[in-house]
């Protein structure tokens, strides 16, 4: 006889139904590889009265988070409700009650982790979050288990599916930001305020998770460079295509000695690279050890199915005790790491540089100039007049003085190299601001 | 004070000089991951006297396997031996003798992998086999525990190295089959003997461990269709392209109701899937699980440092306790799955077929006419003369009649009606043999 895994499931959305289709559409699968049955105890929601996507018992059903989450005929409590404020709660109780946790929950971790997990280590017991971070890619058990051989030298990813989705758009469709977001929005592949998305929020949470895996170091989001989306353009896409390049929206931790590179932002990545080549609401990771060399997973990082086979995935893990033997030993939340973040104005790497320039002699001079003083040298330029560009912007200035872009990209330089550049990009005359400025990953 | 998990090592190549190096590099960090120090009691290798590319103390040194394989003061052996007589023979005395064991042989997993698995249960200890399949890839681990949740719907792999360089660099450099084998051996990328890689016996054998896993069937390698790279020519390579494809020696297995289809042949693959886009020496596999969609992991599937990497995760593995729990769920050499091989006549896809044909009126006609009494219809052609190739071809012919290549891609049909409309084109005047087939992958 096989034994019984006693469930509470906190939230019943498009991840908690999958959760439920799956545990019944193949639990005699289940039950054969976990070695035991899972047996849904309670279901806390926030509306008994609304409709579901699937068939659940309504004697199960209750408002009562923390009785679900506290109940002393269960075993492992799955949270599904999202937010920071009642989850927190319903996580911290059923943690302090003796009960195992799965979580989808990705900001929770990354804003209460320390809270979570060194409740988890008083209390004895364990929590798993395969679901929290790039949905159904197996990221967390091939950091936690398959990488421990290694020192990770590298990690870039794409973590959020929906800017990579706006971005592939946009290039592959020759479209502008604006339209590709509000029809995204209409078809429900972006949230209504999709804020935290957009302004890489979503990217740098998962992104300070990881890294506490993969370096053992924990990283505030405020620590490191975040940029979004929102105010890239067109046509910087196809200039960076012109290049051999793609614009990914890049997160990215590098190990620099006792340092970590670590930051967030719009990145041109060379074409022939899997992380170019991956478009829409795909997730990657790109992960160097200094054994194994670059192992890739990828796969669809959010949606209800994808995210509730992780969740599945956890609790065989809890039933067959894995997840007891793995977390103790995860390095997460430990803060004893000797590693500190490299300061941005001492991250190197390639720059991507846009300017609006007036079409006059020695403009280039000019700008190579200001470049040559904080010796940065020029690796390629591109400077062709687009017809409809060049109108435009000749007449927003009013006419008379042609606009006309100037694209370069450099060698290597340091962030701080190219700030101060840009504080003089900004006193040139012949400079129309805003410029636009990205980083290249090689 | 960490426990000490007491090592045999059997074999000291590359991948046992960097099993090793990692561990005597990385000592302190594997402690802390592990829970426990390695402490490798003996090393068993075949000539006491060669030069090792690591410090060994030449205490720990035997040449006789079975004493190390089953030594009282050892609790897991790693075999690094190779081959499938000697290492067999100690993988078996070590598992009788209650000794875990870690290994990388594929072949000895393939073709007698009943047998060690029975004994392993028999005798309650457990084969960890990351390294077997895929190098470094944790292909395993994500078969093992990251689809738990999941019916695997389709297994699709580049799982030679070898070949997949041979492959690329025909294609990228333009070159034919035999002078980049020949390098490829010079430079120690392909074996003296590379028969096993080239006819695709390798990547068949990876093919059945990873079935198993997947789909919990054994099939031997004989059960199914295997084919070759040494019939390709890059003509074929570059007519693929033109069509949009890449081609690539494909190892696949899918479930197709309660059957599961399963090949291992060279297959054109649309230019933009990850599969397409992997060259040179890396592994890559793309599952697809009903819950989860679409995962890809890819990486070095071969060479020291990634098997070595992959050798010590799963030592790591034993140590925190992880494999004894995984081992005895893995579905496995159970044999009792009721899915059966489907038929290779039954098989369904698209196909590509290059003819040299001669150049007259009715050619196109008189093969379109055979694949028609099939059922089977054309999906595009292409005839272009190639001046070289049909000056050689016609020279060979003695001359009069010009030959000229004929390349057709098919809609979908089955192979059974391929090879019967193929036993009409033998018959066909027009059509000088043999022409060239390959299965096309959607």
């Amino acid at each position: 006889m096989s034994k019984s895994i006693r469930v509470s499931l906190l939230g019943l959305g498009t991840v908690g139904s999958g959760v439920m289709r799956i545990l019944s559409d193949h639990a005699g699968m289940i039950e054969r590889r976990a070695g035991s049955q899972f047996d849904i105890r309670h279901i806390a929601v926030r509306d008994l009265g609304k409709q579901r996507g699937v068939k659940v018992d309504p004697k199960l059903m209750t408002t009562d988070w923390k009785a679900a989450a506290t109940a002393p005929d269960v075993d492992v409590v799955v949270e599904l409700m999202g937010g920071t404020t009642a989850a927190k709660d319903a996580v911290l109780a059923a943690l302090r009650a003796g009960k195992h946790v799965v979580t989808a929950n990705k900001a929770l971790l990354a804003t209460c982790g320390d809270e979570v997990f060194n409740t988890a280590r008083e209390a004895g017991v364990c929590v798993a979050f395969e679901a929290a971070v790039a949905g159904g890619i197996p990221i967390i058990a091939t950091l936690g288990t398959s990488m421990t051989g290694n020192v990770v030298e590298s990690l870039e990813a794409i973590l959020n599916g929906t800017t990579n989705f706006i971005l592939s758009e946009m290039f592959s469709k020759r479209r502008a930001y604006g339209d590709v977001l509000a029809e995204a929005q209409k078809l429900g592949y972006a949230e209504a305020d999709p804020t935290m998305d957009i302004d890489g929020t979503d990217a740098a949470q998962k992104l300070t998770l990881l890294t506490q895996l993969a370096f053992g170091k924990k990283i505030e989001t405020s620590e490191f460079l975040r940029q979004g989306i929102n105010t890239l353009e067109l046509a910087d896409m196809l200039y960076a295509d012109e290049l051999g390049y793609r614009v990914k929206l890049l997160a990215m931790t590098r190990l620099i000695g006792k340092h970590l590179e670590m930051h967030v932002e719009p990145t041109l990545i060379r074409r022939n690279r899997a992380l170019a080549r991956t478009d829409g609401a795909i997730n990657i990771v790109e992960l160097r050890g200094d054994a194994v060399g670059r192992l890739i997973v990828s796969g669809p990082g959010a949606g209800e199915m994808p995210t509730a086979s992780a969740v599945v995935a956890d609790l065989v893990d809890f039933a067959i005790g894995r997840t007891q033997l793995t977390f103790p030993r995860l390095e997460i939340w430990n803060n004893d790491s000797p590693l500190t973040v490299l300061p941005a104005e001492q991250i190197e790497r390639r720059y991507y540089l846009r300017f609006n320039v007036e079409d006059k002699p020695h403009v280039i001079a000019d700008i190579a100039d200001v470049l040559g003083r904080q010796e940065i040298s020029l690796a390629s330029v591109i400077q062709h007049e687009s017809p409809e560009q060049s109108a435009a912007a000749a007449a927003a200035t009013g006419g008379g003085v042609t606009i006309v872009p100037l694209v370069i990209m450099t060698h290597r330089t340091t962030e701080g190299r190219i700030r101060a550049a840009e504080a003089e990009f900004r006193r040139l005359s012949c400079v129309r601001s805003p410029h636009i400025r990205m980083p290249v990953a090689d």
